[in-house]
């Protein structure tokens, strides 16, 4: 929703399925007041979003664990709506980092985010993980993807911030919100923002799906990958082509504006310990393309 | 949302987890398609539902086949709204059956609802299925409570109507919609109506949820249980006390009205293909309490 300009007056229903057998009250408790404790959180930027209960079903027939869902739905007047359509040659990205401690966040947030996830868990940890917790993945597939990483969730990290922290930690780190940056953006600076788009599903390439036919997209100033997404990378060898369009790779909103006003954004998304900078920028060009450059040289897409 | 009375002007957005291993693209097709031809048939009934879309995703790890929920979105003018609050000693309870032939149904539906389904499946259903289909249970169960039924998804049955079905297609009914009936009551009898209680969890004791404190219920006039709600009670053992707290065993919609409304109530909904009778009455009474008749005694709760 964010990223379609909306933030407020949200209403949010939760759809949980449980295997009672493996998942007891206590996990459902802690859900449902941990996701009450968020919303109070961003009530206090501002951002309101009421919590209308939902649905719990005991399922453990198709669940192995627990699937935790949620529908967010709001009323918005169309002329404050952020489509793309202003996307243009010329503008400049502003990308935000998915990862570090924004001032509304209680720790260092690895960045990982919500996409590849069961990847990057088979790939990160240790064998023996599959023998000890046989309902934390699918039992159909070939034991020679099933946890074949060399790490243990007590394995010390250190991170960017020179924190020391264990990878499990890493591993769940929430998805970063922008709740309170774009707030006030869009609020405030609402013309300034012609294009928004969230790096999840496709990562670095989900822009792909945004941008007009005829434009580059170069992106030559991302963030360093933050040290997840290398303990990942390591674990599973996937190059960087895969890596960046799976992965977020640390950069994970991104601002479509003009020269003159990326400051302006840069400054206030570090207000909110949220670094910004820009990384990249919209040429002119005869089909849709994106070219990423990396340390170890350019991807095109 | 029927039963707070809202049947229009509907928003549904889907949430659909999935194991690719198992349920291909063409099963996300027919349950996307399966559900805009429903929201295209309440449409004819002036019940509007538009579907948003939803999110599908790929989450083998927590999901051995797949769950498809919804959440479902209005605005709704408070005055308008039935919040039960109306329901007195006096009120007749006009009881709607979740079996039959609706018009608006393109065949027999059990009544059997969306309650109670995993037991029914084990209970009903013949040990091989579990040999065959590892992927439709729970497996860390115990096997002596794993598909322990006597009937294969093929055994003939004679339905109320006459019409014989196999056991399989009983057990796979939909839930029955009382849209089409409700919006017509809604709209053009909303004084008549002081309560609506849907029979779903808890079957027919649902009720002892939303009636006022100092009420007795007294329920002499229920539908004779339909054929599936028999098979299931032969194969579970379950006694009666049991089978009316989980199923609604053929009377699936109690609304709270006045004797000398009932009579239009009902010939509304007959017009509908719904059978629908006076089952049961509001009483008073020094505490909250429900008695059910059957043909086999008095079941008290």
């Amino acid at each position: 929703l964010l990223c379609t300009g909306i933030y407020n007056n949200l209403l949010f229903s939760s759809t949980i399925d449980r295997n009672k057998n493996v998942i007891p009250g206590e996990v459902l408790e802690a859900i449902i007041s941990g996701s009450q404790e968020f919303f109070d959180k961003m009530k206090n930027f501002g951002v309101n979003i009421t919590y209308m209960g939902g649905e719990t079903a005991d399922v453990g027939d198709v669940v192995r664990t627990i699937t935790v869902n949620g529908t967010m739905t709001a009323r918005w007047p169309k002329s404050k709506l952020i489509t793309n359509d202003k996307i243009k040659p010329g503008n400049v990205i502003v990308g935000l980092a998915g990862y570090g401690q924004a001032n509304y966040e209680s720790e260092y947030n690895s960045g990982i985010a919500s996409n590849g996830l069961t990847s990057a868990r088979h790939d990160v940890l240790y064998k023996t993980y599959g023998a000890r917790f046989h309902e934390s993945y699918d039992t159909s597939l070939d034991e020679s993807v099933v946890y074949i990483g060399p790490h243990q969730v007590e394995d010390k990290v250190k991170v960017e911030s020179g924190e020391v922290m264990n990878i499990g930690k890493l591993l769940l780190s929430p998805t970063r919100t922008f709740a309170p940056v774009m707030k006030e953006l869009l609020e405030n600076h609402f013309e300034k923002i012609d294009g928004l788009i969230h790096c999840s599903g496709g990562g670095q390439t989900k822009c792909l799906k945004y941008v007009p036919e005829n434009v580059r997209i170069v992106k030559d100033n991302l963030f360093e990958a933050p040290i997840i997404f290398q303990i990942i990378q390591q674990a599973s060898k996937a190059d960087d082509t895969e890596m960046y369009q799976v992965f977020s790779m640390g950069t994970r909103l991104e601002i479509y504006t003009n020269e003159r006003d990326a400051d302006n954004i840069i400054s206030i998304s570090k207000s909110f310990g949220v670094d910004a900078r820009v990384i990249g920028r919209v040429e002119e060009s005869e089909k849709k393309e994106l070219v990423i450059k990396t340390g170890e040289g350019n991807l095109f897409f």
